[in-house]
């Protein structure tokens, strides 16, 4: 025993950015965002202080988000940042590592390229939210955004539920193609539409932009709708109306991440809605709290914490060992 | 020059625990914390908030000490932290690594092993204090506390200044050979002694204990004195009488951790100083302020900040590569 920890411990593994693609699945990143959610909801794993930082160099934001799920006794970190300047050395801005610390003795155990994971983790949050809350006989999945992640949003929210149509707004239609090869790819008909139209027909709408004031009013919003807010993780970000904010009932990721830098920041500073109006979705994954319970709208604030990263991590490292391609090295 | 920097974004350097020893000499830790206190004292340096969480399983304590060097371009943390029950696992009980980034891109460049780091630049911040504010001609060093650090103590001040002797105390004296069997080492006469005869006959102090309550008073001291105090980390812990550190110029690795987890917070606690009695190390060794200054004792609070770890590790990473005993993985 003593033995073994020790060999183990003095070993690091390290999983390359290259191969997370061929180990990690849309259903097996599901399973551990579900899972850690639940661990949340039960008080078994808490995320701790972000730690972030304009360094004052190459314009870059750096930092820390860590966290112990004392369930599946995952420790440990996602350090990196954001480097707009990366271009220049054919490298993407948004940088990151996982960081897997072994829970019982405290020694680094992996070091996982983050870059896919974390788009692979924002998705699978709001496949989530969509397997717990989507209205019943959801058909219609509306899009608002076009960026890199919402190729990764709609095949996750598609993997989680049988759609039968894909409607998309973008506040740049040149992007609109995204969305369609992804739907295209998926099988599913595509259509670009205005914002009212989109809110009217859509029974699940994935809203993954960098806004910074709401795009989706109200009374765009007609019928049983699920909304997964996904954009919005910093303060003055803003995707929605308040008022639509303040007629959902509302989940999160983390209750004290919505209020402060999620969607949910404007409804409350405007007294909308209260800090007790904000559910967590890992309460009802674990069957402590209702889901829709009878809501015309639901909303999930999709913040992001360092937990998410380290579930998937965790599950990368266990399929990379599996398939013989964690590298090793002494540590 | 973009090849070059994604090649090098692309691989990631890990350096085993075990081959620190031989790469690290207390002359280069002894360079790299001057240099980096120096950056801290002009600004280009800065610690980032710490994160530390006793996170509810082996009554572990765990987190990250971050920062940023923009003279050196050093970025990144250390982390980990202290596990009580390590014996079971053959390992020791504080366990750290240090991770550093590349400044130029945030992407991860290198895990290195940091239990014997964290002890060689804590060695070596009490040794910088030394070379600039030792009394002249100074002969007696007095060590309090005998444990595991206590050597690397000893090691890097007679490294950095010629004594003739070296008296010590403990407070369970059966542990006292170790501080005769290191000076005997360091070729040097050593006598246990108590605590009025060393604050009496010493020139320099270090004191590296865990003590919660003063163990050395200010009437101990005597004539000109320099005093490392190494141990005081924590709120509550304490190693000098609070008189004795409003009598002394006070020095210290960074204000803010001195006044609030230092040696300092009780003379602050007790009004008998402002926070604007503590002084930064790296403005004497910038020559922004001076040393002694006519002081008859000089005091060093020395709490650990996380640019320490990275300055260290920074250096390690060099000789480790130029030596080809750092490995590689591809991240």
């Amino acid at each position: 025993m003593a033995g073994f920890s020790t060999r183990k411990g003095l070993l690091m593994y390290i999983v390359a950015e290259k191969e997370i693609a061929g180990l990690m699945t849309p259903a097996a990143a599901f399973e551990a965002i579900e899972a850690v959610f639940a661990a949340m909801a039960a008080r078994k794993a808490y995320n701790f202080p972000v730690v972030r930082e304009a360094i004052g160099y190459e314009d870059a934001l750096y930092g820390f988000k860590g966290g112990f799920d004392g369930a599946a006794l995952t420790l440990g970190l996602k350090a990196g940042g954001y480097w707009p300047n990366n271009q220049k050395h054919n490298l993407i801005n948004h940088q990151s590592t996982i960081f897997l610390f072994d829970a019982d003795t405290g020694r680094a155990k992996a070091a996982i390229g983050g870059n896919l994971l974390t788009a692979l983790r924002t998705a699978a949050a709001s496949a989530v939210s969509i397997k717990y809350l989507a209205p019943k006989g959801a058909k219609v999945l509306g899009m608002i955004g076009a960026g890199h992640q919402s190729a990764f949003q709609m095949k996750a929210a598609a993997a989680v539920h049988s759609f039968e149509k894909v409607i998309g707004w973008n506040p740049h239609p040149e992007m609109l193609t995204r969305l369609a090869e992804t739907a295209a790819g998926l099988g599913l008909p595509f259509e670009a539409v205005e914002l009212d139209r989109l809110g009217a027909e859509a029974d699940v709408i994935i809203s993954i932009t960098s806004a910074f004031s709401p795009l989706l009013m109200d009374a765009h919003v007609k019928g049983e709708t699920h909304i997964a807010a996904m954009g919005t993780d910093t303060k003055g970000k803003q995707e929605l109306d308040p008022a639509l904010v303040a007629r959902a009932r509302i989940f999160t990721d983390e209750v004290a991440q919505s209020i402060s830098i999620g969607e949910t920041q404007h409804a409350i500073a405007a007294h909308l809605i209260a800090e007790e109006a904000v559910h967590e979705l890992g309460a009802v994954v674990t069957g402590a709290i209702p889901g829709r319970d009878g809501a015309e709208v639901t909303l999930f604030d999709g913040t992001g914490v360092g937990l998410q990263d380290l579930a998937v991590a965790a599950k990368v490292l266990e399929l990379a060992i599996e398939k013989g391609l964690a590298q090793q090295a002494e540590l």
